[in-house]
């Protein structure tokens, strides 16, 4: 008898289960249901829509070949049978239906199952301030939110927007506002960085940087404490913890949360961060049930800790592993290392792995490189420099993430995804100093940015490469009374010898053999140059000369511009 | 005692051990010695040099920071001695020392050594036809030889020129010669194809489809026999196995050869390729003597087998681990996996691992898919076509290579390097399915092109995709009688059906349901649609009707196109 499957949710994973099923399983009876009337879209790409970028909202649920994904289109492409608007109020386990109202119609119906997929995805988290409901206050989580915000836009009602927290979404629709719409955008963070739960501190600075050169107003460490409507005026007012903002519009990003309440009520397994638990085939904590998606919890597999990773790209291949499974065969699931990308105006960011933060939280002992240096050679004309850090573990030396930032994101994304998928293997620092990467100077240097990341974390496990971080620098240099040496040219150098005086000494490097003794040898000093290379030979140089108590910024001078863009000034 | 070292040769490798040495080990006596007087050079930039992306050739050998890599930067930045324009003659190893002769005085000079680094690269291959070595016939081995060709540019001295070989530097070259000056460029290839010992034939066809989009005069298959002087119009004459082209100048890359006369005189041992014979700490046979860079033989991780490949990246890598060796660490290199890259006027193309040739040759059951997929989410307005090819074996399932091609060639390499991290771990088809790579719309599809290259070759292994090669379908389609089922819309397929007739049949996939009892069961047929997803579709459909006997063109028209741009016409 034809096998009966049911799968709730369609949007990213529901229709790969139901696509790649009906292509291994020709007999299976496959039911497709949502509650919405929108399928089978890139959610994804709804700050392109607002930004515009993408014109069209059909776009995001056409395929390649420009047909719309809709009902008939699964029926008549795919055979495949789609209820819309019909949403899924329980599932009777031990009868093996699943209880559906028809929500245009009220009517309920009871749907049998042999194998039900439970793809019920995440919705947009409203804190819990006052004022997170009232009109005018938005999240991003569908489609046709994306619809009404754009809608204001293009009506012109829109002078001021407040966008709260700054994760992904956070960021990327403070890009849509402001640069089309040229929308007055401010982006409130509680944590002291952008991108906290997924950036370390060096590559968040280079992200905040940009955002605040293309005039979004970012304020990190700022909470929102409720939201207000001002009668004379009719605006939103965002107070925080800090100040009071008015806004024609409120953007809530402040994360996801799975939507576990069918599994919940059918006594699901449900994890700590709650998603719904799944093994490695994906099977929730009934065999016959299967889930996959924004709404079940994944392992990390560096930290070895459960962790949420709603992602289209991951639910895209979990529902090809499900389909797999329900057809008979036999296809695993293994986890996650949290690659994850994304692209700030002219910025593209990537990172895999555990931030420093993370890394230490899980018990490690992290010890971090920041390197600076063009993604092409730097004598072909394409080149832009890469910010990328790399983290890893002082004691075995074990790689547990990267991060980078920098104009060419398909670059940026070259370095993060090659960490990314040795992640899972356990590399080490060496594995990363010798990384066999393609070479042409239209694509990278012959030492490429990646492996002087490793270098640079070789050097600073031997003990030979002494960093400091550049907002570190910028703390002390402001609050202490250490020095400075430059070791850039003289030119580039003046600026800061001018400004800081005997602070900020230069000896460019060309010379530092002979003029090593002019260095007062009896203090402590910091070490400086464009990038950090120069800075880290410096520091290595001097030592051999008994200079040992030296911090070289890593980085080096591109760092201290992007932690603060004005200090030369 | 201060360990005294000697490197001989300092374009790549050779400084990078000397600089990393002198950090390592303060007192060390580090002599680096070179024939040269331009020395520690970006050979790899010379394309562009010629081809004016680079103008200055100073550039080839200047810092990130724009220091000059001479002799004084050595000795004041870098600590280490550099004699230029000495050659080394002999290694005597019994009594440790080199024997050099001053090339300007003619002076000989005998060195010792504690520890010997060969770093004595490779030099352009001179094909051993009549005239290889007349005036007005170049290799581009070395920035003398740039500076000439240039010059000769520069003065309009070049109307018409013939490149030998159709390997990497004979693509660049071309492109370098036609972009900027307009030279006609004819470029011979005696193989069948471009790129012949790096790609495989999809690829391959995408990037001669380029080539000749570009106005280079491709000519594949043709064998160059000798090339003579016309007193008459002072021409060069190139005559093939087919045809007679005249040149103001002709360029032979036909590759490189290891320079191990020293090292074979010295007694050490070669390889079959020519390379010196190397061990993980990069030892040739004499334990105090070290080589690395384009004279050494590799182990090529996925054949087994050694293999040369001249890289200024593995250079760097290896030298930095020789340093780390030779002042008493330990450090390995494994080998390589083939990646390399090229950028082609428009086109970013990049493979690592086996070609599907090669893998033959080295005794697996080779498989392989061929995607045309779009770069970045298909709706995301940059979004470029990439085409791929991954190969594995048929029975293990292990992956043995992956090729790409694409206008984003940041992009390409992404792809290609991930896979080309993984090879040395041995993954498998189904690794490639469920790879995590970053995913965001401006980056990637949500299943990306490498995850449905890996789906494509998994379904190809169950036998549900029973895919035939662009250019084979040319053939057939040519030389045979079996009709075309197209499953594109109405619109697309028409120019076709009106040129073909009863062999071009169409039937949109969306009605392909309803109306596959038209269709011929009783003969073979080819499917196609625009890239081969739909047309998989339709094969996987067709067969649960009884219709079993359909191949179906992997990549869709896109790859015809390539393979025969005028398809259509």
């Amino acid at each position: 008898m034809a096998k009966k499957v049911v799968i709730i949710g369609a949007v990213a994973l529901g229709p790969k289960v139901a696509c790649r099923l009906r292509r291994l399983d020709p007999e299976a009876e496959i039911t497709l249901i949502d509650r919405d009337d929108l399928i089978s879209y890139g959610g994804c790409g709804i700050p392109y829509y607002v930004g515009g970028d993408i014109n069209d909202l059909e776009e995001l649920y056409s395929t390649t070949s420009h047909a719309i994904r809709d009902v008939s289109f699964f029926r008549d492409c795919k055979g495949v049978r789609v209820m819309t608007r019909v949403e899924a109020r329980a599932v009777d386990r031990k009868n093996k239906c699943v209880q559906i109202c028809h929500l245009e119609t009220g009517a309920e119906e009871s749907l049998r199952y042999d194998k039900l997929v439970l793809a019920t995805g995440a919705r947009a988290f409203r804190p819990p301030f006052p004022g997170a409901d009232l009109p005018g206050v938005f999240t991003v989580s569908n489609l046709h939110e994306a619809e009404q915000i754009k809608s204001l836009m293009t009506r012109g009602k829109v002078g001021k927007a407040v966008v709260i927290g700054a994760g992904a979404i956070g960021l990327e629709i403070s890009e849509a506002l402001t640069d089309l719409w040229g929308i007055e955008t401010s982006l409130i963070e509680m944590e002291d960085q952008v991108l906290p739960t997924l950036l370390g501190k060096c590559i968040a600075r280079v992200v905040a940087a940009e955002l605040r050169a293309k005039q979004v107003h970012l304020l990190l460490s700022e909470k929102v404490m409720q939201i207000t409507r001002d009668r004379k005026s009719d605006t939103l007012m965002v107070h925080t913890s800090k100040d009071i903002l008015a806004a024609d519009i409120v953007i809530l990003a402040a994360g996801v949360r799975p939507n576990n309440l069918l599994a919940r009520e059918a006594g699901l397994a449900i994890g700590q961060a709650g998603g719904i638990l799944v093994d490695r085939r994906l099977r929730t904590s009934d065999p016959d049930i299967y889930a996959g998606g924004d709404c079940i919890e994944l392992r990390n597999l560096v930290s070895g800790e459960n962790m949420m990773m709603a992602l289209g790209s991951l639910a895209n291949r979990q529902g090809r592993i499900i389909a797999t499974n329900i057809s008979g065969g036999s296809s695993h699931f293994k986890g996650t290392v949290g690659t994850f990308c994304v692209k700030i105006f002219d910025l593209g960011v990537c990172k895999a792995g555990l931030t420093y933060r993370q890394a230490k939280e899980t018990g490690f002992d992290p010890v971090y490189s920041a390197v600076v240096q063009p993604d092409h050679a730097h004598f072909y004309p394409s080149a832009e420099l890469m910010y990328l850090s790399l983290v890893a573990d002082r004691q075995t030396r074990r790689i547990l993430g990267i991060e980078a930032a920098g104009k060419h994101g398909d670059a940026v994304k070259a370095r993060v995804d090659t960490i990314a998928s040795l992640l899972r293997y356990g590399i080490d620092v060496d594995d990363v100093c010798s990384l066999e990467t393609g070479y042409a100077p239209p694509f990278a240097s012959a030492m490429d940015v990646i492996n002087n990341a490793g270098n640079a974390l070789d050097n600073i496990l031997a003990g030979r490469n002494q960093p400091i971080d550049a907002a570190d620098f910028l703390f002390e240099f402001r609050h202490g009374k250490m020095f400075v040496l430059d070791v850039r040219g003289e030119r580039e150098a003046r600026p800061l010898c001018a400004k800081y005086g005997e602070r900020w000494l230069n000896i460019p490097q060309n010379v530092l053999r002979s003029r090593h003794t002019e260095i007062p040898r009896d203090e402590p000093f910091f070490l400086i140059c464009d990038t950090g290379a120069r800075s880290y030979e410096a520091q290595v140089f001097l030592r051999t000369r008994g200079v040992e108590n030296t911090k070289h910024i890593q980085g080096g001078y591109a760092m201290i511009l992007v932690a603060e863009p004005g200090f030369a000034a």
